[in-house]
């Protein structure tokens, strides 16, 4: 629905009205009174997946198929360089890029989970911080018991019930978990009231590998090990029969859509119409920047749209409207958070984006929405708030040293591109 | 090949030495002498194909696959506006947004080319201006036989030999002219000099339905009239078997890439890998603003090599050189125009883009080729100069009144959007 000439009133960080702006006026006595003449305002954007701290490895592994990029691209950086301090730099960098264009809340996952949920609270952003859980040692945890361990250290305290920063499970993909392991992250999810999120059917190699391997696709092992649940975010999910898509809906699965991490890893093109028209629940993400580039949810947004009207052979199978509120509403909903995110509505959070449409390439304007979505950038977001707190202010970040940050990340940048001795 | 730290020497419009910065200190004493760190230098874009005028369309008609987009949403609207008037703003406001985001040539294809002609002459922007050439009358022309008139004396004069403006033919594609006025085109493009240019194979339904019409595809009947030739460009060319992959290497014709649009249009993915390693030649454009949305060529690139690989399910198949190079020289090539622009050599216009990469969504840097194709907006171009002169300047248009400029856009849209009595 788009308004025009309308009023968004914020109290105490949480939207508590929208209303025409003459009888805002005549209603309201504000302390902050913000006019954006040719900009349309909406829910900041919900990034439903990335690893915030690989952004320091943007660009480092480039034109390299989903294996070999993991396992000679990024793992060898990982194993020698991942610490807390790499994973505060990389979160701060890719809050900053994100917050820069409109996004408000982001779905993580990644090493030192408890630094990445310190940094989104530090930098006052909100963010669902995905524990990740493996069986192999890191600098992290030593195996699969101690991550589930830490990871409802996380849960219990501090982010139980805080106002920013949420938690949930992270197995990276069925090749990383024993069965049993998988069984007992159930057991704790259920017990704590946790959502989980897994790597799931992204590439068609993965599907064939692991069926050779083992006799089954990782979809039908997480099914039988019930895994498949409401509770359950599936990222990417490119490669799925009918039945598996109707599985998913019968269960309330919500799928995280990251069209142009799978397009650059040629990985393939997510059904996201068949999806939709299954009823499932989609989300947007960009995947981290080490495979994407950017953390530019208009980018992904209208990468979606695009795609999808090509894979469905419909001009018309995904609309400007049906994309914006999947980056948005089905964001928040995926990560269990659509009462307190996702749109601009009386009783949730003022997480808010403001976009310029008076640039030469968004004009003239018919329709502010197939505008926004067809014609913005980045740049072009002028204003967020989360919470209520204006982050960005007429395109500057008000709570990041920017420049600092810069230096700090060619710092990473130098030390990633050391050769391995 | 990317060079660091050296200096591109400018005289009289054209380039004339390109050397170690330190060298160039101690050999030249420039009148102007600028400095650009953390950007790259890059030959200015080549937009391969647009319909510049229709710039005042973006957005007009959305969501809706390419016949009826024509028929209800495009065509209605032409038919009753198109002038030279009309012609000269829609130009205008797309040259504007092609210099800001840093192409400096771009291929065009509208009504009243005379006016587009005069309008890149006027705002200083090399152009290749296609004249159309259908059988029904519009506003232009009345038949064929006027078309070509018109054409022809287009090309003898004034643009001939004009340092910033040629001409070609524009046939629409192969449903607006009949055997006899394709004839007469090859015989006039001969006698001429003059390359041609048309929308081939951009649909599925294209083909399909030429085919149960008229007994023979589009790419057959073109072939067997002798257009299948050096000097055509073939636009879109989405669905092509291999054997005319086979024709168009042979015959040594260049393709128009133009992967937005045909995604937006539901079109599908053309088939660049197999044109690539068929030693045919690749550009890259735009299409019009009224199907993409933006005429922005870092974006299409990014587009073409993403889709690239997922289409060939290699993630090596198209890298992010293979692309710069599509969207420069080989748009140069596409346009007979290799000799005086495409690339940063000594005797060529210097054409030129400054990109900034000193971006939070660009950094770190590892590699500024990667980089700029991956991450960069149309937002990071600062400076661009056409044959020398500097059009853009520190992210401001040198030329253009840019708020005069969207006003009319807005009256345009207010005429076009008024219901059709």
């Amino acid at each position: 629905m788009v308004l025009s000439e309308h009023a968004v009133i914020v109290d105490d960080g949480r939207v508590t009205d929208v209303l025409p702006l003459v009888d805002a006026r005549e209603k309201y006595q504000p302390s902050v009174f913000i006019v954006k003449a040719d900009h349309v305002l909406i829910p900041g954007f919900v990034n439903a997946h990335t690893h915030a701290a690989m952004s320091l490895m943007r660009g480092m592994a480039e034109d390299m198929p989903l294996e070999p990029w993991l396992q000679n691209g990024i793992w060898p950086v990982e194993k020698r360089w991942v610490s807390a301090e790499m994973v505060r730099d990389g979160t701060e960098l890719a809050i900053a890029e994100m917050i820069s264009g409109g996004t408000t809340c982001f779905s993580d996952q990644y090493f030192f989970p408890e630094i990445v949920a310190e940094t989104a609270v530090d930098l006052q952003m909100r963010a669902m911080v995905g524990t990740p859980i493996i069986e192999f040692p890191t600098a992290w945890a030593a195996d699969a018991a101690e991550y589930m361990h830490k990871a409802s250290d996380l849960v219990h305290d501090p982010y139980a019930d805080h106002p920013l920063v949420s938690t949930c499970f992270a197995p990276h993909s069925t090749s990383a978990l024993s069965d049993k392991s998988f069984l007992e992250l159930r057991v704790l999810a259920d017990q704590l009231d946790v959502r989980t999120q897994i790597h799931l059917h992204e590439t068609a190699h993965e599907v064939a590998s692991t069926l050779e391997r083992t006799g089954k696709r990782p979809f039908d092992r997480l099914h039988e090990l019930g895994i498949i649940n409401a509770s359950l975010l599936a990222v990417h999910s490119v490669h799925m029969s009918a039945t598996d898509i109707e599985v998913f809906a019968e269960k309330g699965v919500s799928v995280a859509h990251c069209p142009r991490s799978n397009l650059k890893l040629a990985s393939g093109i997510a059904p996201i119409t068949s999806y939709r028209d299954a009823g499932i629940n989609v989300a947007i993400g960009t995947d981290s920047a080490a495979s994407n580039n950017t953390l530019d949810m208009l980018a992904e947004m209208r990468a979606a749209a695009l795609l999808a009207k090509t894979s469905a052979a419909n001009a018309a199978a995904l609309s400007a409207s049906d994309v914006l509120r999947m980056a948005t509403l089905g964001g928040a909903s995926a990560l269990g958070l659509a009462k307190e995110t996702g749109s601009i509505e009386p009783g949730k959070w003022a997480d808010l984006a403001c976009v310029d449409l008076n640039r030469l390439h968004s004009q003239p304007v018919y329709d502010p929405v197939t505008q926004l979505v067809y014609t913005a950038s980045a740049d072009q977001v002028t204003d967020v708030w989360i919470a209520g707190k204006h982050h960005l202010d007429n395109g500057q970040l008000t709570n990041i040293d920017t420049d600092h940050l810069l230096r700090r990340s060619s710092e990473w940048r130098d030390r990633f591109a050391t050769p391995h001795s």
